[in-house]
């Protein structure tokens, strides 16, 4: 039991009597029915690859936890309809390749891809680096199958792209943490798969000016834009000192990078020539101020190593806080630099490190304490971190947690930034659909926010 | 206030004492406000389109109409977050034009453009023909302000494309029909605009041939494909018979024709040339047997001019039957095949009228009666054709409203189709935002099913 009680990176960890593996959504349903009379409280537990703590049991073994684990078969697809119908615990790598195997693409894609089960990157609302694109995790589900808090099974699998006949379910139970229900089945859409892939790394004097380049780029090439990832040098360099495999792809050094990726149907030397009028017209306007083209996959692979060895460069680089945030895309050079600002005037020498999908206005921005000062000092001073750098986030209309969620980590932090009126809806859903709070509780919701909200109802 | 009580196709009416057309969200919060104390149910109101009884009151003086009409200023556009912020009662048609002129598209695009609202589309979730490509008009949506049935105002205006901190309440009111609250204003997403456009007319043998060309398209052509819509040669008969303008576009005749438009950015001629080897290739497996691309503007509106027709031409030709059913687009055929048949079988002489958006499964399936059946003997018939065609759909996993929703129309069927448990969620929604049953009572879900949802809590 003892993988499924802790968090793989943040130390989240926990205890139950219990942990079961139902092979089927009868199974499932079966024992979810029994904690309802029970009154056991549950937690829905997929690969286990969550950053918030959600997916780990509190330590008071009040819990228990069901894991999809055992539940992974693809249960169909279909080729005319674009559609896959799968078990909520197949890992999403399988679901990739099964779409791969069909000539079709699922566009889901990232870091954990090879361990995280699609019933969590539904409850998650899962982003990654071709959301630009295709959209979030929510974006991607014609339908769903779903355990209720009291052991029925709801059938919402249905392979259509267009519904109204009453109001939209799923959408209920995507990104809501397993805190409304269990995700036993969904069928997902599938995209045609892209014939040619170009990769450029690109770079540019400032956040700002990768906003404009962006906008030049999507008025010309339309969806061909897959991924927008901008990097600021501290990244390069990371990723550089602690991985001898990376290099640096251009031959001078530059504040602030770009990692675009272009796909689309028809020949390489068809996408690249279309893209390069546009660096070029983003040199002229001095947006960009140098850039390489992949010229083969394992280049292109070479340049995303850049941007996927960042988190790990961090890691070994300090003790870096990490912040998943949102704001508008015209607002990012905002809070970059006004993020930045307040941080060096509190705490002269911190690091910055920025990173993230900019086609979102999705920055990790994790900054790393300055050299020198020991770790647990700095540990103390997340809370003050997490204040400055969500307020001001908060400030710019933005959500201070984009991809993640709530789990544990944010619970607190969300009723500062969300508005009574909203924390109320939301705990009055949560009571819709789990009165009896025996789903994943204490994630998401504080059990007194739903305890208010049954006053006002 | 007349014209405000009717429904402009299908003869819905209903009187109120009052009709309020408030200025401002506030100006709006207030009168929900003395709604609710006065417990004053309300029929929230946009362009008076709608399709099934929904924007229309009940006919007993026991409601009041909120109209959203003089709410109708864009809010503001930002151009690096593409998105665009309106109030509810902006005209669709305006949203588009003020987004053409910021050089963005707003994708959706309906008939009824020139006169629904924003606030319409979104509690309807509408589709129309770009659906395909850009989805229903729930993706197109950022954010939401939404005065609640209490008169409370929720500010979920976020401009954001990644938001997951708690659960995404918008996604509640999309589609709703105005049962959960009345929404004030949306931020909502912009595209690209294409550069070009090509509109193409095809001669196909079969539905389920030209599914087969519609999967060759969109692996050869990916997201280019911005509408793909099916017609029987019935369709163009009777646009014909009833628009001079209107000239079959093929030398022969042939039973079936879709109607594609790509878009795109680049040159047309580009577009143009990654079609044609496409279109060969759907001759040459004989998916197609005949086609014309547009040469002109001027040529691809006549061709649309026969789609736009077609319901026109079928309203003169007869009564005909609306279904708005939507089935997994390997089911597309199937559906049509067995609907004939047992229509044909049950009444002798009937006549098949199909069309619709094949790339979403949607299909327009109008039967009109025999040829001299009088009016009002075959209007008597509708229960019975509804229950053969609807059961058939189900069958397939279909769904009995794909784009128009329930409101009045479809209210007392979807109790056959739905679950007891969806109908039991459903209810649940309803009671968690609206527990007095105040918004829009009567559409979408009937007062018994709510209270017994009450039982059941
Ligand atoms: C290396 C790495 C990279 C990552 N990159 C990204 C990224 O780019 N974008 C992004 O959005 N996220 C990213 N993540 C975090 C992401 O949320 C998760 O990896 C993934 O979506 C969670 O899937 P999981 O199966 O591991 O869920 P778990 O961690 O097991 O669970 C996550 C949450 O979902 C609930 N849950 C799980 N299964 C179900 C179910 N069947 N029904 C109901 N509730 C359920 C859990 O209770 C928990 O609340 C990354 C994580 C790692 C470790
Ligand atoms: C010629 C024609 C073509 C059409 N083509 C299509 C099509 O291709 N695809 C498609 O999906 N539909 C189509 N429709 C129907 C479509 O649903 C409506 O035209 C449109 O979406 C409704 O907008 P409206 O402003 O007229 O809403 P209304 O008719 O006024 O209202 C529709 C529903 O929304 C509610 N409502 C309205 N405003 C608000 C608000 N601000 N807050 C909460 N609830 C509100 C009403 O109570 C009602 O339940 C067509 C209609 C016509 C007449």
């Amino acid at each position: 039991m003892q993988p499924l009680m802790v968090a793989w990176r943040d130390g989240w960890s926990g205890r139950v009597p219990l942990v079961v593996q139902p092979a089927s959504p009868s199974e499932l349903a079966e024992v979810v029915a029994i904690c309802h009379r029970t009154r056991t409280p549950i937690v829905p537990q997929g690969g286990n690859t969550g950053l918030t703590g959600a997916s780990q049991p509190h330590g008071d073994d009040s819990e228990i936890v069901i894991s999809t684990t055992r539940m992974n078969r693809i249960r169909a697809i279909d080729l005319d309809n674009d559609t896959i119908t799968v078990d909520a615990g197949c890992v999403l790598a399988t679901i990739q390749q099964a779409a791969r195997e069909a000539g079709r693409l699922f566009p889901l894609s990232l870091g954990a891809e090879g361990s995280c089960q699609i019933g969590g990157n539904l409850s998650t609302n899962a982003g990654g680096v071709q959301a630009l694109r295709y959209g979030t995790a929510r974006n991607l589900v014609a339908g769903l199958e779903v355990v209720l808090p009291d052991g029925r099974i709801w059938n919402g699998l249905r392979g259509l792209r267009k519904d109204n006949a009453g109001y939209d379910l799923k959408q209920v139970f995507i990104g809501a943490e397993g805190t409304l229900g269990i995700i036993t089945g969904a069928t997902l859409k599938l995209l045609p798969l892209p014939e040619a892939t170009v990769t450029a790394f690109l770079a540019t004097p400032s956040p700002s000016h990768a906003v404009a380049w962006l906008r030049r780029a999507k008025a010309a090439l339309g969806e061909a834009i897959t991924s927008c990832e901008l990097m600021e040098r501290a990244c390069v360099e990371v990723a550089r000192k602690h991985d001898d495999r990376i290099q640096d792809p251009l031959a001078s050094v530059h504040p602030w990078y770009l990692l675009v990726e272009l796909t689309g149907q028809g020949a390489p030397e068809e996408l690249e020539e279309r893209l390069l009028p546009v660096f070029e017209a983003g040199l002229e306007a001095q947006e960009l101020v140098d850039g390489v083209v992949a010229s083969s996959a394992a280049q292109a692979e070479a340049l995303w190593r850049i941007r996927e060895g960042a988190p790990e460069g961090q890691r070994r680089e300090g003790v870096s806080f990490k912040h998943d945030v949102s704001v508008p895309i015209s607002q990012v050079d905002r809070f970059i630099a006004e993020a930045n600002a307040a941080l060096a005037q509190r705490f002269p020498g911190i690091r910055s490190f920025a990173f993230g999908h900019l086609g979102d206005g999705n920055i990790h921005f994790n900054p790393i304490q300055a050299a020198g000062e020991p770790a647990e000092a700095w540990q103390g001073r997340l809370p003050e971190v997490n204040l400055i750098v969500h307020d001001i986030v908060a400030g710019l209309g933005g959500s201070i947690t984009a991809e993640h969620g709530v789990g544990r980590l944010r619970i607190a932090e969300i009723r500062r930034y969300k508005s009574d009126l909203e924390l109320e809806m939301m705990a009055r859903l949560k009571r819709c659909f789990d009165p009896l709070n025996l789903m994943n509780p204490g994630k998401l919701l504080d059990a007194d926010l739903i305890a208010a909200a049954e006053g006002e109802a």
